[in-house]
């Protein structure tokens, strides 16, 4: 009876939340009976972490554990530690989750941090702390990136981040606006999200499958400013939705996803492009961003705001200049009818279709994963420290499908799958 | 100047919890300059820990990592997790601390939970959990134990604590009452916390260099209910105050503390003793204890409220029903004074003279560390699962120091060193 009276009152928020919980374990997590849960978390998600929990335990987890994330010990530690701290990372932490995964563990990621937290610091210091982080935590981000272990990243509103995307709203307003936008793009504000989520799921994944079928050599894009040619990797791979992972457990990592992707040849790009949406890049937002490709590289770029910011970023590396992704994402998906801006890629970049600079995935080619580098790069696999996503669709953009004997389909029409 | 005026507008409040991160970081741990620090807290102690990980940056550490618990997931576990759940722990997280602190990391422990937590939870599962916790979390106790590292103890006020404390009082006005309860007994009151610990602390050593020059043979104390003497072990050792860690690191590692104490031999106990204060033991408050022992076994055992869970307490095992711990508490201490209970060892331990059934510290005899389990028993060091202080000491208690001889000399007159 108490149970039945819980659920009467529950706002129409907890309902939502609840959903949220329920499809990040059932579906995104496909977590089984049984398995230990591993999840990462700012302070500020404890809502979510705790809904979460709650469902993990009730799908037959054995164990919940949350390490939180504190944005404040972070900016704590860039004004008062040492020089040396910023070579430093918690590698004795993150060598136990490698251990955990190894052990069986499922990983959910709560995303939602403040997205210009490190705005204001050193550049040099935020450079160094983050390849120190990388090598610490490769053993166990080389578990959750090839899929050893079924793992998801669902998305929690933050004050930081609400204010961030609502800056004129009062703090409350911002967070419940924040919220029900996460709420529409993650598909759970209605009833029956979890057979919805299956539905969706399937759908990306039949996709990628036209696209395999069709084998194209190259996309061809144009709309306003834009008329780009991408060819794509040899043997390359689309992939979309869900996939099952080494422990045989079927997970879909990022909720929401609304893309079918695939990896470009790195030598192939050429043509003009201009993004369709502002890039927000580690605290800066780079505006009206324009490129020209030859060869697969970047020979000129320009932008509003933040010009020096993109220079460095392509400059950043040989591979920072060439594409590693190539993503198609149809106008009419949740996220791109908010209209607006998340300053997080795990909206964005299900907003509208997009290309990354930087690194490949080695998923996305056949046998890509048992492939070595020299073999990735034969394929025409990028290579770089970076993996930069940005927008370019639009309902003005077409995109062709181009064959091996230089024929091309319409495959998405004004910005929609045809 | 920014800097300037900020210390002007603190609040009163926040200038104690800064000087506790103070003492705590650089009295407590002795935190070395290029130290790792590992934080362990919940959620509610937030507050705390951030103004620790700053004091710890100040110091040098190059890198602060705080592992949060969440008394709410605790009970999200209790309520939906499978049954198998209860013989699980996070062994990664452990082994990963463990290695931590082989690296040189220090250690820092926020004390502050909810006394009642698992009160109505069920006792054998938390029995479970505890033994599933206790042995994933061996290796990495071990390093604390034997003080191969530098580590300490502070508390932090919770909501949940201040409403076993104060359940008449307004949760802010609770909070408030516990706080200031926290930084009166952690001597953080005024300026020159820092140097008046030190004296504290040299103080303390002192008063066990003193009883370490008496050898005595037993404690003989007497008070109202009370004749009791208690054999010390042979090679016993007082401790007190700081050690030095086997790093070379000089901590504190409880703040607060006010005992001098070492390992009774458990076999020499003879007499009859009364609490002088009720013993909060998980979850259960158990009132006026009055026990007899006989060649240093408890052979009768009555209190007010809480009679069963005494009785099934000193049933856990044969070690249950003997000493492992005397202390001695000047009736003056700041927490004796305060007039409260706590519920919570860290400061309760620290109100009186107080003795412990159970397991007894290896560190309060010559060479311990060195002994074998046969060498430890040999000298009357007790074994047992348990280590349970109970408080005896009062304004009406008077201790003697019986010699090899038989002699007797006072050494507390009503409660107050002699």
């Amino acid at each position: 009876m108490a149970e039945i009276l819980e659920e009467v009152t529950k706002t129409q928020h907890q309902v939502r939340l609840d959903r949220l919980a329920q499809v990040a374990v059932n579906v995104g997590l496909g977590l089984a009976a049984g398995q230990e849960l591993v999840i990462t978390a700012s302070l500020d998600s404890v809502e979510l972490v705790r809904a979460i929990t709650r469902e993990a335990y009730k799908a037959g987890a054995t164990l919940v554990t949350t390490l939180f994330s504190d944005d404040e010990a972070t900016l704590l530690r860039y004004q008062y530690a040492p020089d040396a701290s910023f070579d430093r990372a918690a590698g004795w932490l993150q060598d136990g989750l490698a251990n955990a995964y190894r052990a069986g563990s499922a990983r959910l990621a709560v995303a939602g941090g403040d997205p210009s937290l490190l705005a204001q610091q050193d550049a040099k210091k935020v450079a160094r702390a983050n390849v120190a982080f990388s090598v610490a935590s490769r053993p166990a981000l080389e578990l959750i990136t090839t899929h050893v272990i079924n793992w998801t990243i669902v998305a929690s509103a933050t004050p930081a981040w609400a204010h961030a995307m609502f800056p004129n709203d009062a703090p409350d307003e911002a967070m419940e606006k924040l919220w029900n936008a996460i709420f529409a793009a993650s598909r759970v504000l209605d009833d029956g999200a979890v057979e919805n989520w299956r539905a969706h799921d399937a759908q990306l994944q039949a996709r990628a499958a036209y696209l395999n079928g069709k084998r194209y050599s190259a996309l061809h894009y144009t709309g306003p400013g834009t008329d780009l040619t991408i060819g794509l990797a040899d043997d390359h791979l689309w992939l979309g939705g869900g996939t099952v992972a080494g422990n045989g457990l079927h997970c879909i990592p990022n909720m929401p996803t609304e893309e079918v992707f695939t990896t470009p040849h790195c030598q192939r790009a050429s043509g003009y492009v201009a993004a369709s949406k502002p890039l927000s890049y580690q605290g800066t937002l780079i505006s009206d961003i324009r490129v020209k490709f030859e060869n697969g590289r970047i020979v000129e770029a320009k932008s509003g705001t933040g010009q020096q910011v993109l220079r460095s970023l392509i400059g950043t590396d040989e591979g920072a200049a060439r594409l590693g992704e190539v993503a198609l994402v149809p106008h009419s998906s949740p996220i791109s009818k908010s209209g607006l801006l998340f300053f997080n890629t795990l909206f964005d970049e299900n907003a509208a279709s997009h290309i990354a600079l930087g690194q490949a995935y080695s998923s996305c080619l056949r046998d890509g994963h048992h492939m070595s580098k020299a073999e990735l790069a034969a394929h025409g696999a990028n290579e770089s420290l970076i993996h930069v996503d940005w927008m370019i669709g639009s309902a003005e953009m077409n995109v062709n499908g181009v064959s091996v004997d230089g024929s091309e389909e319409l495959i998405m029409k004004l910005g929609e799958w045809v």
